[in-house]
C-alpha cells in the first residue's frame, strides 16, 4: 500500500457504526450486525461496502427512502420440504437477514446435507461474499446470489438496462488445504457503475465492451455510460438471467422496477436473496487417491492447479484472506484520512464523539 | 439452414446406436439411456454431441481405454444426510449414471426442496445442458457440473494447462413462461479445443484471449495453441475452478492426470459429477405483485428483461427449443451426408444395416 491508513481498534469502529445504526431507528440486533459485517468487510480489504457504503446505501435506498424497515420482523413461511426454508424479510436490514439466513442453511445442511433458505422482500445484504466466507470458514460450502438494487445492466445484444449487477458468491472450506476460504465472488457486469463514476473523475478510458451509451451503443468513455454490459457475453448475461429467475421464483417483481418505489406503487419493489449451504461430508466419496482424507485430496488438486509453471496464480479469495493478515498484524480496521473524515461526518450525524487522526497509529 | 439434411426417424436412430453400444459390451439399459440422449442432443440441433461424439468419446476415453466400463454397477454410500446422496458409479456409462442421477436428485427434491447426487469414478456425461433440460421440462430447477476429461485450460494468469473446460448448466423450468425451459449451458473455456481444430482446419484465427502457445503466450493461431484460457479473465477461472474443489471434495484426483491412464497409476484418472434440484415450490414466497402466480411472475419478469428495446435479444436455451421444433416439423432427427456416412461407419463396426441416403427425407 502506498497509501497511508490510519489503524482504527474494531471496538471503537463498531461502537460507532451501532450508534449510527441504532440513530437511524434499527433495533440493537440488527445495529450489532450492520457493526459486524462492516468490519468482517473492512478488514478483508472491501472499501467498496465498508460502513460507510453501508450507511450510504442505507440512506440512498433503505431506511431513508422506505426500501429498508427498522425493526422489521422476519415472517417464516410454513414448507413441507424440510431442507428449505421461505422467508418474507418485511424489508429487515439486510446484514442481519444475511447472518441469519446463512446460519439457518448450515443447520438445514447438517441435517440433509444440503439447505436452502429463499428471501423475498429483501433489503440490500453489500457483500455476499462476506457470508459464504463466514461459511466456509466454518467447514461448509455456502452459496449465495441476490437481486441487485438497480437494472443497471443490458442483456447480451440488448440496448436497455433490464438486468442488476447480480453478484454471485461461492465460498469453499479450504482453510485446512491453503490456509484460507476460496471466495469466488463477483457482479455479472465488467464493471460496477461505481467504478465507471471514478474512471469519469480520473479522466479514464472503460475496458472494452463494458457499457453502453443512451443508443445501446457500445461506449468507453465514462462520460457517455448510460448502461451496463455483462462480462462474458452471452455468459455473463445467463448467470445475470439466473438471479433475475430465482428472484421471479421466490417473489420479486419487474427488474426495472426494484427500487423505484416511486413508480408502478402496485408492483413491488424490493431485492431478493437466496442463500444455500452443502455439508463437505455430504458430497465426500471417501475413496480419495494415495490415502488422502477429504481435505488433503482437495489441497492436492489445488497444488496441482497452481503447479506445473502456475506458481505466479493466485486463489479466489487470496487478496481478500492478505488484507486480513494485514489488518490483524496491524491491530486494527485501516482506514484513509478521507475515510475517517466521513466517518466523522456519520459521528455528527447521530451525535456520537468524533474521531481524532492523532488518536491512531498509522500503517504503510 | 443452408446445409441440407436428412430426416432420419427416431426409432431407426436409436436402433443403430443401441446396437452399437451392446457391440461394445454396454447392457440393454445402458444402450438404451445412450441412444435416448443422442437423440435428445440431436432433436435439440447439438451436433457437438450427438451419437457420432459419443461413440468417438467413448472409443478415446471410454469402453475402449478403461475410462469406462460396461454393465458397471453404481455403488450407492450410506450418508447420514437424508436429502443427498454419494454414488461410486464404477466407470458406468455416462448418460445412464446422470440420468439416474438427475432421477434421484428430483426425487429428492420433492420431499426436502433440495437434492443432491455427489457422483465419483464417473465417465463423461456428454452435454449437461440436456440432463438440466429435462428436468426443467418436468417442472423443476437444476444443475449440475462435472470435471472435463481433459485439463486442457490455463489458470487466470497461468501459462500451463491444469484445469478442464468444466462446464456449468442450469435448467429454468420456463416452459409455461416462454414455452421451452430456459438452459444455461457453457463451458468456462472461451472455445472448446475442437473449435480450434476447426479453425486450424479452415485456416481462420481464433478470437483474441482464448488459447495460449506452449510458453503461455497469448495467441490467436490455432496452429500454436498449446492450452485454452478462461472466458472472462478472473471470472471464469472462478467458475472453472468451482468444478475442481467440488470434484476434490467428492473424490477426484490430480486435475493434470484426467483421462491419462498411463501416468500415475495410483492416482485416480477420473471426472466427477454433482447434480442438484431445487422444486420451485421450496422457493416460493407466494407473495407475488399483482396477483400473479409464479409461473406468471416469472414471465412477467422475463418479458420485462426482454422488454424496453430488447426484443431482440434471446434467452439461453432457445436456439436448442427452436431446433426442437424444426426437428419436429421434419418428422425425424436431422444429418447431414457427412454425419449419415459416418453413422454407416458405425453400423459396419456393429454389424448393422447401413442406411440408405435415398431412404431418407430431404430438409433445408
Amino acid at each position: 500500500m502506498s497509501e497511508t491508513f490510519y489503524v482504527v481498534p474494531a471496538e471503537q469502529h463498531n461502537a460507532l457504526v451501532e450508534a449510527a445504526y441504532k440513530h437511524r431507528g434499527f433495533d440493537a440486533d440488527e445495529a450489532a450486525a450492520a457493526a459486524k459485517f462492516s468490519a468482517h468487510a473492512s478488514r478483508h480489504g472491501i472499501r467498496t461496502h465498508n460502513a460507510l457504503k453501508a450507511l450510504h446505501l442505507d440512506h440512498l435506498f433503505g431506511s431513508f427512502a422506505g426500501g429498508c424497515v427498522p425493526s422489521a420482523k422476519i415472517e417464516k413461511k410454513e414448507s413441507r420440504f424440510a431442507a428449505s426454508e421461505i422467508w418474507n424479510a418485511n424489508k429487515k436490514l439486510g446484514q442481519a437477514t444475511a447472518y441469519e439466513a446463512m446460519d439457518t442453511a448450515i443447520a438445514l445442511a447438517d441435517k440433509y446435507g444440503i439447505g436452502q433458505v429463499a428471501v423475498d422482500n429483501a433489503f440490500h445484504y453489500l457483500w455476499g461474499g462476506g457470508y459464504v466466507m463466514e461459511a466456509a470458514s466454518k467447514g461448509y460450502i455456502a452459496y449465495t446470489n441476490c437481486t441487485a438494487a438497480l437494472a443497471e445492466v443490458v442483456p447480451f445484444m440488448g440496448k436497455f438496462p433490464t438486468l442488476g449487477t447480480n453478484p454471485h458468491s461461492w465460498g469453499f472450506p479450504t482453510t485446512d488445504a491453503v490456509g484460507f476460504p476460496i471466495v469466488i465472488d463477483w457482479a455479472t457486469s465488467v464493471v460496477a457503475m461505481g467504478r465507471v463514476q471514478q474512471l469519469a473523475r480520473e479522466g479514464k478510458q472503460l475496458p472494452p465492451n463494458a457499457a453502453v451509451d443512451k443508443d445501446g451503443n457500445v461506449t468507453t468513455d465514462p462520460a457517455k455510460v448510460a448502461a451496463l454490459t455483462t462480462f462474458g457475453a452471452h455468459k455473463g448475461y445467463g448467470l445475470s438471467l439466473i438471479n433475475e429467475l430465482v428472484g421471479g421464483f421466490i417473489g420479486g417483481s419487474l427488474p426495472t422496477l426494484r427500487s423505484r418505489w416511486d413508480r408502478v406503487p402496485e408492483e413491488k419493489h424490493t431485492p431478493a436473496f437466496y442463500f444455500q449451504v452443502i455439508h463437505p461430508d455430504a458430497i465426500n466419496g471417501g475413496a480419495f487417491a494415495m490415502g488422502r482424507n477429504q481435505a488433503q485430496n482437495v489441497k492436492a488438486v489445488i497444488e496441482d492447479v497452481l503447479g506445473h509453471g502456475n506458481e505466479s496464480c493466485i486463489l479466489p479469495g487470496q487478496i481478500e484472506a492478505n488484507a486480513a493478515k494485514q489488518t490483524d498484524a496491524a491491530g486494527g480496521l485501516l482506514f484513509s484520512e478521507a475515510e475517517i473524515k466521513a466517518f466523522n461526518e456519520i459521528a455528527e450525524e447521530c451525535g456520537a464523539d468524533s474521531w481524532s487522526l492523532d488518536s491512531f497509529k498509522k500503517a504503510e
